[in-house]
């Protein structure tokens, strides 16, 4: 059954996964204000089958962000939205640019400082978040590639294995996009699914957004009446 | 359980609302070409939940159109593109310039040439198409407003009963949107749905999409795997 | 017999239906200045019919602008300005949201501080205008919708009642837009004049700028002689 | 009383002075194809208060043109559109080439040019129209310039002769929007209506449609309903 | 002979006529940084017949300013230039505005602020100017209308007395730039020089930029070597 | 005295030095249709100072043409405009191309194809031309380089040779701009009056213009009196 | 020992990774035209160490093709130039269509009709070549991928088998470019040279220059003199 | 052998021959953030056979800018960078200035305080760098001009003097990059390599490129493996 209830205010942040093209400073209302990714699915999924609960979707990814861009903005955009649940998928970008401008090493977020830097802001979140949060969401980053012995994608589970770790440790829901993704996977090449095996096609995102919905029992079979 | 087999090539055609800024000449590829509406959301479901299938989905809406616009088009932009199945979704323009402009009356497409020109079409597909049309889904057009008795919705209702009459004659499937979009409408106002009341939010088209995978067996719960 | 004197200054303040893109800060001017709605309208029928009073019209109107948007702005944008005459339009805004985002309540303006603000303005107005105002023209706000039972035009008359109450109370000249559109909505559509019923076309803009004359005396067959 | 009937279509043929951004090929229908020029303000006074006869309002106008150029297009930019009516106003760049390129003789339009074209255009248009002509107005070409010894002024009188000439000897309506600027132009000088004296702002539009909508009867006291 | 003499710096100060889109926040340098006018061709004029004097012209003219604008920049605009000559020619908008948008007379500079001002600024660059002004060129404004009972023509001609009064007065060299127009006038109607009477085509800038040239002595038939 | 006769009109042909923006298809009339460089600048001279001769000028050149393109437009561009006077400036491309891109030899145009083809023109002109042609100007292509050595200046002296040779075997004027801009730079470096010592500023475009005007008698102490 | 001999051609063509926005329709000349890829390097180091020579390199690449494409226009794109020498590297698309859109199954090239199109072009060239081709040089396509078990990778070098087998049957010179960019693959990562694998940075490009310039004898060490 | 080593940072400090476009404010990273000149050509190729190093490329060139103009930013753009390795090439802005407007003397740097700012900010980053500089490389200005009798050339020269000289104080690499220049124009005018003899092509950019690896000891024969 849908854990949330009605009026429930679900903020999402992330990077540029999450983003897609979202409005400022806040992404929530009209016109496409919340992006046309999976976050974007997820509101257009509630609001059609539950239209009778009135959740509100934010949107606050930004793209290019890692976990340590996330802590310079969380009072504002996560705090002060006073959400009733939050979720958070970072990592990408933490990961990317060890791999992608090896030398700027002072742009990597390497895996102590993701780890301690995440488990931070989700204590804040928890300690500080008035009125309660009713609910915290950690999603895996993910990369789209199946071989495992891929250097990204073996960083990649690193930092996934650490979401898992904080999500089992501080009683959150876990939603694991990644393994999600390895499903499709077995059947479809990378390139289907996102040319440089990050921003992912509407069925990309349709598999994350599928995976979120799942995690919190949202009920297809439902009927809006 | 889903109708369609292995590889099939769906096609869509319909107005500004399946349209969606897809590719032309054909709506189909790389980068958003089957458009961000009701068709994109149909794909991105199929493929992330079969992927296995391989199923194509191809867009041929095109803003503006009515079902005389369609007639013009249809060898090329049905016949020739060999589907097969076929989703028809039509009548919003032929029905809106009558109170949009209603001075202009030759830009009207009255009730009795809808229904005969629509006949043709589906006729010309079933008796034409080579390889054999495997499905046709007729979809209502709709009206977001709750107002029976309002002049638009009225007409639009008709119109409605034509797609009805016609599903029946010629064994396809239905899709009423109309009555999917009641439902939600008993809920939420219709400028949260489309402040025209006509082109929809990703909401909306989520509305439309869910009801058109309702109708072919689409089943939430199944796994890639 | 028109009500303006010689150089009269009149300044509008109002929403997008105001706006239609006026200049910034002020809309005065050369090259369309004034924007190209009903302001606009009124300043050319005023200007062609009456050259010899010089009558200046300014136009503040702001897109997207509540009642509470207006306080915000009221000395800068209307005390400073020094109007000898004042219209004032305002509340589409603040009941729209209540429907097209309803989850959003922060953004909603509920009658009881539509009608506290709105009152506050007017006294303000009248109590430091220097020099005194000579007339103060409520012009109601509309929604070009028929069905008196609509959810969204149902408050819009209880909006409208709260500018009647307020014109007689405070002495002020009431121009009921509602009503003059309902007398148009009798033989056309709502399409005709406003897709979504909110935005007028041309002819929408003359129901506006027709009731506005006709309330401050306008004489059509008078003579620039 | 006003001229038109129900349905009828009245078509405005002219210049920049008409054509004010209308829709192209035909200037009718949505999203002000009618252009925002005086046939706009014709359109907005006719819809807004005669709704009930549906009265359909053409723009013609192409920018540049010269009574020379309308015969290029008359077959299909006035007989092929069946008006009911028809209005033209011609002459100002017949004029203006004149006066502002006078080494390019090859694109001035003398006179008897004017009058000859002019008069073989109204005939043409009486003698083939089908279904027959209601009506014919023409409108004298205008410069915003009081001083009558001023040369170009001077020739425009002299175009303008020929326009009542020849709306006398076809009986048709003649609106003399010279006479109608040189009233405003007693109390406002001419730069307040358009700096070129040539292209009119809102004010000098409203001067126009006012004076033609006198001539066909239009009544302001008129309510919709 | 040519009153500048080597290296000497020479500034223009004005209104559009002027500016012609002159490089910001100084109008000198390369890539027509003096803008395309009569100082442009000032300059070119120059810089071809004269080279070894190493003329250096800035252009400081600002579009839309009145007297009373250039006091606002004087020091900036002005003084801190060090000019070695200085040449003004203010006046049109002073005086336009009172005749294109006669309700706004807080834009309206009449001629007594106009000749205190100018007055001010002129003895406040011979007083201030270090090194000392060599010379000083007042240029009367002109309107392109040869019609001296024209109002703007008329009020014209009072500001340009006003510009011949204070020549004389301080000794500055007097360019009397409508009595050049006017020789042009009785050979061209004014549209060939300028649609709006006010801004020039090449030819009318030839017109100032010779008029200019003959009062500081430029020999048209020397040659370079 | 000057040349020209009232009404005469006189067409320059040539490259980009030439060209300047000219409009298109015919390089004459309103808006800087003559473009902004010496053509435009001898039209502006020539206007007004000689406002009662009615000089027409039309500027046919075209933006990297070589006489080798010049001859295929010759019979729309020269003979068909019916030029009293034509003025013909060619070569920088034949030339530049020799250097710019010295590989691409299809592209260049060596000097017996240049005397060849501008000779056939010539004539062509000549012979064909009705009316009568009044004057023919041949100038000079140039290179601002003083260096004589420097060898595509040494080029280019050998097809001013060529046009010295033309000019005085067909009875033409010749205009040597070579030999003005050498002046010149006696005293000034090349890059003060083109980058590229090919297009020049304002000031090379006057030396150009006043070589012209001078090769043709133009007076400038002439008053337009 | 450079194998180009004095005013040589050499033609490259491909897709998007040789097309790097040359010019159209022929990639060759001023401003880039040649594109800023392998192609502009290869020419920039020939040209910068070979001055002498003289060597005309030419671009005519085309984002998109594949070998399908290149037959369409091999007659007007590598007949028609004459070219001495022809690089050819072709593929990826032929591939990378087969796994970004595996459901359009007539978008893909397999290695049958790669082969046989491939071979039929080379046989085309060099038996059609007035004059005769002088070499002719092939280029194997490349993933950035170093994982051999890659579905696309294992296609890309069935591939690279091809054109090795062509280059040995027709005596061409083979350039292995995915061994070149395995080499370096050994110390980065794919995503430092490509985000997608494809569409190489300007090191990536590097790489193919110079294994191209290896294989025709280019010496780094020669001085221009 | 290469003196760079592992993990190198390299910054490139000058004008716009060292800018071409890139990034701001730093230009590093992804995306051509490094330019498209020479600095990006030196990028990949040590990049692409060198890729074990790691060797770290930064431009932080500004168009237009002279050793003045570094004066103003070097603490931000080189000393906070901390530069293993830095380049400058400086000095064409600081002549150009003199010879394309010869007037404005203020933008002129003239020889002294070319040298004098020069080597203050040689002092300043040898003594101020931390970690310690290991290495400076000072490449001469050039002019793609062979004749040195020409003006501008003939003072590059002098300021390649003074490179040449503090290179040799300061025990500092030096480039020659006009020498370099001076053997391709033995063979190739210089418009081949630039219009404007300043702003190379590609081809110009590699000869720059090539002399700076040329100093460092770059190894063309060395493979990446």
């Amino acid at each position: 059954m849908l854990q949330f209830e009605k009026n429930d205010k679900l903020v999402f942040i992330g990077d540029s996964i999450t983003d897609c093209n979202r409005a400022r400073p806040v992404g929530e209302g009209l016109f496409d204000a919340i992006g046309k990714g999976y976050v974007g699915l997820v509101e257009a999924l509630l609001t059609s089958t539950y239209p009778e609960l009135g959740i509100r979707v934010v949107n606050m990814g930004t793209s290019g962000h890692r976990v340590r861009d996330l802590k310079e903005r969380w009072q504002t955009d996560v705090i002060d939205l006073k959400p009733d649940w939050l979720a958070i998928m970072i990592g990408t970008n933490d990961i990317w640019r060890q791999y992608d401008v090896p030398t700027m090493t002072e742009n990597h977020v390497y895996i102590e400082e993701y780890e301690a830097t995440l488990e931070e802001l989700i204590l804040q979140t928890i300690l500080q978040s008035k009125p309660k949060l009713k609910g915290l969401v950690l999603m895996t980053p993910f990369f789209i590639e199946p071989n495992k012995a891929d250097r990204m994608r073996a960083t990649m589970d690193q930092y996934g294995e650490v979401v898992k770790r904080l999500a089992a440790k501080h009683g959150a829901i876990l939603v694991d996009t990644q393994a999600a993704f390895d499903k499709v996977l077995k059947h479809l090449y990378s390139a289907t699914l996102a040319w440089d095996r990050v921003h992912p096609t509407q069925a990309g995102h349709a598999i994350i957004a599928r995976s979120f919905l799942k995690s919190v029992g949202f009920d297809y079979t439902k009927d809006p009446e």
